[in-house]
């Protein structure tokens, strides 16, 4: 492997701090540098001020913990969503997915994690607390848990389902069945076990 | 596909520059993004610092047009190399490439790209003016033409020869064969009909 360094640290840093990325090796991180220096200064300062800017300026909302650039996110302090509505998710790309779908105009909550105990996670390194106070002020009719269907996914469902079934509010999940465009076929044992004891009545 | 300056324009424009860069499309930049956020703020920082700075203060080399971090570059000021001897190349990779190699101790000389009519690159968008100085400058005695085996590498060291020829310097060329663990069976006819023209005494 050639060290690129040989003629210039300034490129060696670079290389290096890029290929501390994911996915992104040394000859990728090489590649990059290579290209910035071709381009004009500009676009390598506006991709340097657009991290730096980003990393420093963004925050967690105050109630649902989603990105914002400001302490109320655009969900939270939006008036025509649903906020007696409470969708749980692990993290914030599942919200972008979820909003996705363009299904769903309720409010969110981002635990920040799962319970997973293999990599020391535990119910309060998420945003369990700051959940619970969310449906103690009221408001809230119903949360939907839409959490990944593994064994971490279902801990911290039934964690949740029993830290938070005092509070009078309807816990729901998402359905869990073979997903669209899946043959038979190729269906795990569990999910098909599933999907026929929560069988629904068809109705095309 | 998702928009993710759903809720942060800041995490918008940090997704939007990072997809600038070449081989990272928008689902590589969310991800690059929120790793960032998921990382020390220093590590970003890190990143946009050593990026900025690259771009502002890496300089070519006066001489032979290398990538270098002060204005005669660490080639042209070793004393140890071969000052006689000038390897010309189409840009800063190639340098690297056959530093790589171990087998070269000369001098370079950084075309900055290859004669393209096709891509509107001609002799005057390169350094061969700079290349002619240094020659004329006296003290080298052989330049090596280490170009793509490609139609504009071929009309590039064709050009070159030209260009030079009154100078009184040798000009020579990479070797072209079939390359190592190459099968001949796949090897293409140019490459194998100049290999079978080209031939060498064998002396294992």
């Amino acid at each position: 492997m050639f060290e690129p360094d040989y003629t210039s640290a300034l490129l060696q840093q670079a290389v290096e701090a890029l290929s501390r990325l994911p996915g992104i090796g040394k000859k990728t991180a090489l590649r990059i540098a290579l290209h910035l220096l071709r381009s004009p200064e500009s676009e390598t300062l506006y991709l340097s001020d657009s991290l730096a800017r980003f990393r420093k300026e963004v925050v967690f909302c105050k109630e649902c913990f989603m990105i914002s650039d400001v302490p109320l996110c655009p969900f939270c302090s939006n008036a025509k969503r649903d906020h007696s509505l409470i969708c749980v998710v692990e993290n914030v790309r599942d919200v972008m997915n979820i909003e996705n779908t363009g299904c769903y105009n309720g409010l969110y909550h981002v635990l920040g994690g799962i319970i997973s105990p293999i990599d020391g996670i535990g119910p309060s390194d998420l945003t369990l607390a700051a959940l619970r106070e969310r449906l103690q002020k009221g408001g809230v009719s119903e949360i939907i848990l839409a959490l990944s269907t593994t064994m971490e996914g279902e801990t911290t469902g039934y964690y949740l389902y029993k830290y938070l079934k005092d509070l009078n509010v309807l816990i729901s999940a998402i359905a869990r069945g073979v997903a669209f465009g899946n043959e038979l076929e190729y269906a795990d044992q569990l999910t098909l076990g599933r999907a026929i004891e929560n069988r629904q009545v068809f109705n095309p």
